[in-house]
């Protein structure tokens, strides 16, 4: 059994791969303060605001405000805690510190001297306590609160916001289980599945483990816990937000199709993965490869987004996959890369590795602007702007990322993942250390082999040329496994210390192993062809039918009107075209694709229909990453264009 | 002025194409006793039951259960009457008669001491009268009445149903008004408008006309009168249910778009341009003509639908005309009909006829199944059944035909379009004869001319041999005006008395025009090229690019599963395609369209995404007429194919 999801300690990772680093930095210096300010209800946007801060306030008695809802602003908290943790790790900033402690005694004040911590079920209707989970988001709440305890721990030492959420969980572990008086109910909203895994792998403390077994084993037993909660209808007819929307329509292990709330799912599997690979499950990890089937070959954008309902922000049926009216949430993508980078722990397959960069630099990180400032919630493959506006179908969409949200999880969700984005590089056990993800860092690991530090060079996402040195005092044995991108094919060339070597015998699950005694300085370069390639979508996807997207490296490539014009559904490109890269040095440097081989059809006169054949005309088609679209100004988008042979 | 709207009396006009009489024959011998069975309660289906009868016993004192909304029932009564009196003229049923007596009677008990009448607002809401012109449809169902009022007179000379109408109107037009304690209310739903102006047609009487005109130049005028009723908010946002919606967000004359729900803007738009036609308004008219130009050149389907945006069964923006989760009411198909056929009184133009003969064969007939007892209200022109029964933003589609819904207002629409589609055959004025449509019928007109009989032999809408024979006692000058339907574009022929006519240098609007001396056994014989042909919609259209559609003479042709497999999206037709043309016998006898110019992709592997081109192979496509789609079972639909050149 693998582990490669055990990741070194974030701590011992610097990265240095411009790109990152860059983000990192405005993510510091920027943003965590921004975000501080916003949920203390100092961000004003047309998409509300928040009063996550001020809750915990009125909840800790500082306060005699009403309390204002969302529920599970608590989450926000939590969330901003564990970025702005992560944060100092390259920006140590005293003065965030401060407001994490701040926050850290607040949560201190509003605990209860039986455990409990929810500013929701304090502070607003104490009455409701234990009588809502399938809404309440209290375990939600509490997972996030831990994944922020235990960072701020891991990379301050201060163990303060730790001990409180470990006597919340005490108490909630007292509270819920099977045993006489105890209530059998599990989370609405998983999340702390994950938390309670991370936990137990820092604390080795196997009551986490076991508490993590029984919220995802209950979750959907019959009689379902949920249904027996008073206002469990009340809230949502049965079919949209019940309980499937929950993934608890029937037990974990008998989910045959990725369904329901799509972050809610992406978060479920995600520890449920990090379950079955620490309990070696059979069963489980049957589930989750079923599950993964049933998103990736069926259910998932080339972007890496999921969730294309919007009603219900969920899953819809198998191979419906609308590009304008979709939901495909930011933090369902991060959702993702949670889960991918889990499955890694269970089976050797660059296909986990795959989706996971497709989700990081595609669906995720277009949820946050050029400035770090501005976010999408919803993140579409097509955008007509006037559409948008006008149809009650499309009020989700936006058009214009904005500042922040009311229901605010997406942005620091956001922060979170890019402050700690060194967690998907490598992965580690006995046989080896596994290179997922090609990020330039540099990195110290410890194992039974000794110590080894790794320097990586990278040129991604731009550029394919990979340089990994190696530094140890002592030669040692172990196997490199390098994980080839699905995207580059056949396309890869290997040299190790300048020499180049025939690697095509040494694949596992579309990684390179090799397998040898390293000594110091042995240097491994790795190139990996980044031309951009045409992508064909299942036929069974109506709406892709007759398109192809356009892909170089990880990064999905889409139009946009201020590059090409209006009525980017007239623009066909060749499925041979070929495409001129260039670097832009706008919204921080980016490769341009240009194609002459684009035609564009000049239908639009006065008629709304004829019988002539629409002109078409040679024209030039300019693509820029999706990851970047609608960061200068409004305008049509698409990633699937019509092509022609 | 031409006043060409001004139809010969039904009574008058024998049809004699199999088409319309078999349909005819269908709708007088099962389908208008079967919705007397439905709007006595008697007919259960998923979309509900009407009580339309029931409640006017209610209503009438004769009866004591709860009254059942919809609130606008009275006017399926309406209808019905209207469709029963004119099934009457070809198919005499006593039964039927006694019914609709029946009705008369109640109508009578209903109608209170003042002349008011509207069972909603005696029955059950009596506190409400006149405080919702706005929703409460009270002269909506009074026009709908007063139009069955109008054709039980018109065909049986009884007209107890036409006074009480009558009285209604007086109570009416004392109430509403300008004048010192008279409400400035209109009608929340249009259509009393219609109905006046065929009431002031049959009866000469100026203040019908008045009383219309007062309606239509009120409506929307500062302030708008349905902002100062209570409930107006309370109905629905001011965005998509309020005044625009309701075609009242300005003065009637400064429209300037098709907008709001569909069905209220085309019967709006019908009252207006026979008012138009009438008083010689040249604003009035100036209006309409813009109206029209934006409803048919920018806001239609290809099928004549009108309605893209289902929240508010409403006109969407410019060119925003999505195939699958369109609204496409059948009721607006048919107010299409009734503005188009009003429109030929403003200006002779074909595209009026071409739009109303689109309407008539596609839009509105898709409406009802081939038996005659089930129905549409949505008309889709893209289905795919699975997605249908998931979505959410689809929930208003359905797949099959049902037999009738709770809000019934379509199907005795259609019952009384088919059983009058006498009327939209001929147009007369002071210079001759109009022929808008071929239809095979006999027909007897007196003009000032002096008598003239016709007889149309017609092969629509199968085939395009059209034969007129004139009768008459002495000879008669006068132009004989024919239509040429676009869709012939130059490829038609005209012969008189076997002679070929060069009539190039005749043309007027798009009419023939044949000015002469007529004589008795004069034979006009028409020939209309029907071969098919590929329609390209506008490139704005984004919904349709890299589609054609197909059309035979008056039908647009659409593709279904149970003939071509699933997953229509796969497959293409070349725009060059060559059409076999084969009658097939099902479904009371269709021409179906075969090419063999068609492909088919074969992308469905394992794989969502590939880097591989799908496979295409040459493949057979069969085409049948879009208003028989979803006769044989539930499966996809397409009007729109992908094309390759």
């Amino acid at each position: 059994m693998l582990k490669n999801y055990d990741i070194p300690d974030l701590k011992r990772i610097r990265i240095e791969a411009p790109f990152w680093k860059e983000r990192i930095q405005v993510a510091a210096e920027k943003v965590i303060p921004f975000q501080w300010e916003a949920i203390n209800g100092r961000v004003e946007s047309e998409a509300g605001r928040s009063f996550a801060v001020r809750n915990l306030k009125i909840a800790g008695g500082l306060c005699n405000e009403k309390y204002e809802e969302p529920l599970f602003q608590d989450s926000d908290i939590g969330k901003w805690v564990e970025a702005a943790s992560y944060s100092l790790l390259y920006h140590p900033n005293g003065e965030i510190e401060s407001h994490i402690d701040e926050v850290v005694d607040l949560l201190e004040r509003v605990q209860l001297p039986d455990g409990y911590l929810n500013s929701y079920f304090i502070a607003a209707h104490p009455e409701k306590r234990y009588k809502n989970f399938a809404w309440g988001h209290e375990l939600y709440c509490c997972g996030h609160l831990l994944e922020g305890a235990l960072a701020y721990y891991q990379v301050t030492g201060k163990d303060k916001m730790l001990r409180i959420m470990e006597r919340y969980l005490e108490h909630l572990m007292k509270k819920l289980g099977h045993g006489e008086g105890q209530i059998p109910a599990y989370s609405g909203h998983p999340e702390i599945e994950i938390a309670l895994m991370r936990l137990y792998h820092a604390t080795k403390e196997k009551k986490y483990l076991t508490f993590c077994k029984y919220l995802i084993n209950e979750r959907g037993r019959e009689p379902v816990y949920f249904e027996s909660e008073s206002g469990f209808d009340k809230e949502g007819d049965i079919k949209w937000m019940g309980l499937d929307y929950m993934v608890a329509d029937k037990p974990f292990l008998n989910q045959e199709n990725a369904t329901g709330h799509a972050v809610r799912a992406m978060y479920l599997y995600a520890g449920a993965a990090e379950l079955a690979a620490e309990t070696q499950d059979e069963m489980l990890e049957q589930t989750l490869y079923r599950l993964w089937e049933s998103t990736i070959r069926r259910r998932v954008y080339v972007t890496a987004g999921v969730g294309a309902h919007a009603y219900g922000e969920r899953f819809s049926i198998d191979y419906d996959l609308p590009n304008d009216s979709c939901y495909t949430e930011t933090c369902a993508s991060i959702g993702l890369v949670f889960w991918a980078q889990r499955m890694q722990g269970l089976k050797l397959d660059t296909e986990y590795g795959d989706w996971l960069e497709r989700a990081v630099y595609n669906g995720a990180l277009s949820g946050i602007a050029v400035d770090g400032e501005h976010y999408f919630y919803v993140n579409p493959l097509e955008v007509r702007p006037d559409v948008v506006h006008y149809r009650y179908d499309m009020k989700h969409v936006k058009t214009q990322r904005v500042p922040w949200y009311g229901c605010c999880c997406c942005p620091p969700n956001l922060m979170r993942m890019i402050t700690s984005i060194g967690k998907i590089i490598y992965g580690k056990d006995d046989s080896g250390l596994f290179i997922h993800q090609y990020i330039g860092n540099q990195c110290d690991i410890d194992w039974k082999q000794g110590q080894c530090s790794i320097t990586m060079e990278s040129g991604f996402p731009w550029n394919g040329n990979v340089k990994i040195t190696l530094g140890m005092q002592e030669r040692q044995h172990f196997t490199l496994y390098l994980r080839i991108p699905s995207w580059t094919e056949n396309s890869w060339l290997v040299k190790i210390n300048g020499k180049s070597e025939t690697c095509r015998d040494k694949l596992t699950g579309g990684y390179i192993c090799l397998e040898r005694e390293w000594s110091d300085q042995d240097e491994i370069e790795i190139y990996f062809d980044m031309s951009p390639r045409i992508i064909y979508a299942n036929q069974a996807v109506a709406e892709d039918s007759g398109c192809v997207a356009v892909q170089r490296g990880p990064l999905i490539y889409c139009v946009e009107e201020i590059d090409n014009g209006k009525m980017l559904q007239s623009i066909l490109i060749k499925d041979s075209a070929v495409f001129k890269e260039s670097w832009k040095t706008d919204m921080n440097g980016y490769i341009e694709l240009v194609t002459e081989d684009g035609m564009k059809e000049k239908g639009e006169g006065v008629q709304l229909y004829s019988y002539g054949k629409p002109e078409i005309c040679q024209t030039q088609v300019k693509l820029l990453p999706y990851f970047l679209w609608g960061n200068r100004g409004e305008g049509e988008m698409r990633v699937w264009i019509r092509y022609s042979v």
